[in-house]
């Protein structure tokens, strides 16, 4: 047992943090998680008392104050990350943050500052890096499986869209839900975006038309170095969770299908068929958030850098913001429009 | 033997032209092919001597004088289109065009309106609607099997470029090649597209830029409807024809992979593979050439509608000046645009 | 057209026999088909018309005393094969004949036999081996794709039971259904079977265990060379042809999948579907027919050997007689027991 | 944390027991594994220490002393099952143990004589019935979606042999590796063998043969319902674990194929490919082992029966034996033959 562990706490015992939680707790052996905070008490101590953690905090800055504590994860709403962010690293502690790291660029890039300033690791929960499948797409693009890269399709669309009270909340379907296919594009690229046009329509439920928000569009994205990509969003497929990319380049072209319960296919007097794709995003991501989570306590232990960046998780919410700008005035909008706002 | 036949006159003994022909004397009972004429008097004879047709002629005007041809097949080079159509149409015969049908509009409707004027039929020779990969697609979303439709993806990639002489003379990319993926999603979507947006770019050999051309390009197009629709088109895919669509909507999707000269997959100790999907389109689209002369003679003997009509041909042409456009001055292009040229 | 084209007569108008009729006429060059034979003269004259043969027969001898034919397809019913292989070599004429060439090894032996002394050539129809994925299964054995071969699979199942009264006449299961079976095994391995193992049940229709024969079998095959096979018959599988082959070998393994109509994959609420394979033998088979007599007439042209030659076609009826005594029996059947009978 | 947990010891820290471990510690909510015996003293204290047990014996007889221990988890030995059931049922514990439960329907009689005496409840580890996989396939056959089942194929190959020791002692390829594919069949089936007809061969490696084994079987299966099953047996796939089954009956078929690491497929120059199956049946079966003890856990605790039996265990080992010598004396042999041995 001589291996060094890495002492954690979490922040916000919600649906994500639970699942961070269990992972700390029994999949990942090189971290100890020792303390949960969330402002509902009740929902801390649930999560606590299931795996066996003995402390449970409903002030957060209990946590940052515990020098014990090596690591925070932050899965607390949205709106409060960047501060947390911002006093996480004033404490000296490394940060796991969930996406988005805030919903303007000036919240965020004060958030890297501080974290800049610290000295300290932050990764955002860009999960979907670490998926088998995805992240063999990158392999394969850095590998030159497919020689030089020349288009890139994602596919990304809900098995239904979430409650119109969310929805009203949730900063628009860009920010949203976009936003980790705009780090997708990104990471699987290795390289940034210059222009976004994006045409978004609603499709599914007026009611998120009436929300102010859409729920179908189609991006394209131009990168700086010639990548042409498209992003295809639905807050609604019937048959589940469809989550697929394409990257065409000199060489040839990878794809990944989407991930189902079994393998097995059925011939009967109507049709050949089979089961349905996952329908829930931690059926089919549950190995990614395991990877994310195990990976960041390596970076921290090993001093590496995060495979997710500060840096990464700012651009995700600029390309939002620009496609957001796209679709309202239906023209290519280029990402330095923003620079000087 | 009572059956009726069509009797049918070809202009044009080029590589479609031959193939035509052979489908017209083969494997079409209700026609019969009685004369063939190419400028170039050899190549129509070895056509015909190859079929058995004792009739060719060097000046086409031969065949339309002709009283005995009912319908005529036109597979000269595009910049005659026009003019035979016209011709054609005065001579009271029927027609079969190859696409496009000229590369102006002006030109375009002068011959549409011959053709109305007189009262024949014209059918363009968009084959691929005839495939039956996509026109299982056509019938799903007619039949509702994916209910409204909301997104289209139409990949559609060359194994190689053709000669850059042929490239200087094509009109461009969007003209020679995304023609037929213009006409696909009309097909499919069985609308009109109202907005174009294209992005194009020289990946595959710079010779094509240097050409004034592109060879890469991805075109969004938003239909009457509200469908948004996507084309990704690259002259080169190193590993075949590349020709899929998927079609998604409020009750489910479909999409058809490519076509493989066989089944077999091997394992090994190295991967599991297949052999390459067909590299040449008269090996992947065989099948729909037939279907195509097929359907058109049916049509005429019938007195039906063609499947594919002079304004489906006007509608590709006028869509890939749209995305030239569009892809000049990288803005959304709205097909309107050109109702006051 | 100084090509040289082989003068053809044709014995049977039945079904396969204009199947023939017209691969011969439209669809291979160098043969030119001069005369159809049938007991029935309507069904010769129809099938002449429609292909613009002149000449028709009642009787077949005709065709044998025309020194002109120079080759001869054997289309009619299995009983009258043998005498007709004997009567068409003892003319001169080279032999194209209908799989099985009898029933019974006596009469198979003595049609070999005029053939050898008359010096003809003879293909036996055995069409699968024409066919794109089972020919690409041969092609990766011989080249050695999968290293040595060890192990053998044949999936085929029928859509459906022919009439009882065809089931009465078949000479069994064995004889009429697996026999392809039989000669794609050895086809593919390319080496002897040595022992026979064949488990029959009844499990389709009742009224054919009445008539005495079976309609599910499992049959295990042990070659020469090691390789171990299993044969797999149902005479109905619901949702279509079934026709699939896999072999397992040092260095891999190679399987072939059933043939559809198109490739579309369709998701709704329900399930991933796509349409079901083809459901009649002339769809699944189409190509393999049109390239089995090609290939007939090139080898006579050619002078080259045929590709299913007498001796294949006498294999493949003593393995379903081996097969036929095994499932009576219940045991392992040795072929050379048939040696001294 | 009211629920109730089971306290249970493992016997045997070897690799399957240490998985075991790892499952009942982080992934069974419902287990707590309280002691980890070994004769080797050292694999149960790193076993222990690595997850947190504080008691480990060299001697298990110090767990079945254990008043406190309710269940025993057996992994050690094939040589040591049928006594450890035997004490096990003799101190009241309900008993998980991995398969064989012996080499001798002698012994396995004893041992579940004693099982039945004690009352306490057995769960064999054929692990696989609980792969999702299989299980769908078992439900689909369960709920009638094929129909009156016909035909079943089972295809099972290893990546590779083990060692020529562990050979020698493995009481054959039968006994060793086909009995999880004979446990697969009556699972499937849901029904009875009666017959066994098993050709084996040595391809793989001489040294097998030499050591008097077996590397490749076809083993033919007849159920008591009528239905013919094979088994394809390899102890080398060079591509990987291949993993398969497929069912075939009076109203459809369902297959399943091989588990790959990911799901990308690669197009190039050379051919469409994809990444090998897993190679090692830790990762192919990963889950179905985590679900075959919880299943365990919940049957104790909740009383009900355990879903693969003593008599599921006996069974396979009679198979493997009549398949033994089915092979032997190249002849079908009837289960019933045992019945007086």
């Amino acid at each position: 047992m001589g291996q060094r562990r890495l002492n954690v706490g979490l922040i916000g015992a919600g649906r994500i943090g639970k699942l961070h939680a269990e992972h700390l707790c029994r999949r990942i052996p090189r971290a100890r998680l020792v303390a949960i905070a969330d402002a509902n008490a009740e929902a801390a101590q649930d999560c606590a008392e299931r795996l066996g953690i003995s402390r449970t905090e409903e002030d957060y800055h209990a946590i940052l104050a515990d020098a014990g504590i090596e690591a925070v994860v932050i899965c607390a709403p949205t709106d409060l990350h960047a501060t947390m962010i911002e006093e996480t690293a004033a404490a000296g502690k490394h940060i796991f943050c969930e996406k988005p790291i805030a919903r303007t660029l000036r919240e965020i890039d004060q958030a890297l500052e501080a974290v800049e300033h610290a000295g300290v690791k932050l990764q955002i929960g860009f999960n979907r890096r670490f998926d088998a499948d995805f992240s063999r797409v990158r392999r394969a693009i850095v590998a030159g499986e497919i020689g030089q890269p020349h288009l890139l399709h994602i596919i990304s669309r809900d098995p239904g869209p979430p409650p119109i009270e969310y929805i009203r909340s949730s900063g628009g379907m860009f920010l949203d839900m976009t936003i980790h296919d705009f780090d997708m594009a990104r990471f699987l690229i290795g390289d940034e975006v210059e222009e976004v046009y994006a045409s978004g329509a609603v499709k599914v439920d007026f009611a998120i038309g009436e929300a102010g928000d859409i729920d179908t569009a189609v991006v394209m994205l131009k990168f700086a170095n010639g990548v042409l990509a498209t992003i295809d969003n639905s807050r609604r497929a019937v048959y589940g969770y469809d989550q697929r990319v394409e990257a065409f380049g000199s060489g040839g072209a990878i794809a990944v299908s989407n991930n189902y319960p079994n393998s097995a296919t059925i011939s009967d007097a109507v049709c050949v068929r089979r089961d349905l794709p996952f329908k829930f995003f931690m059926d089919r991501y549950t190995e990614s958030f395991l990877m994310e989570m195990a990976a960041f306590i390596n970076a921290v232990l090993d001093d590496t850098e995060p495979m997710v960046s500060g840096v990464d998780g700012r651009a995700a919410v600029l390309l939002a913001a620009a496609a957001q700008r796209s679709h309202e005035e239906n023209r290519p909008v280029l990402l330095r429009e923003f620079d000087t706002e």
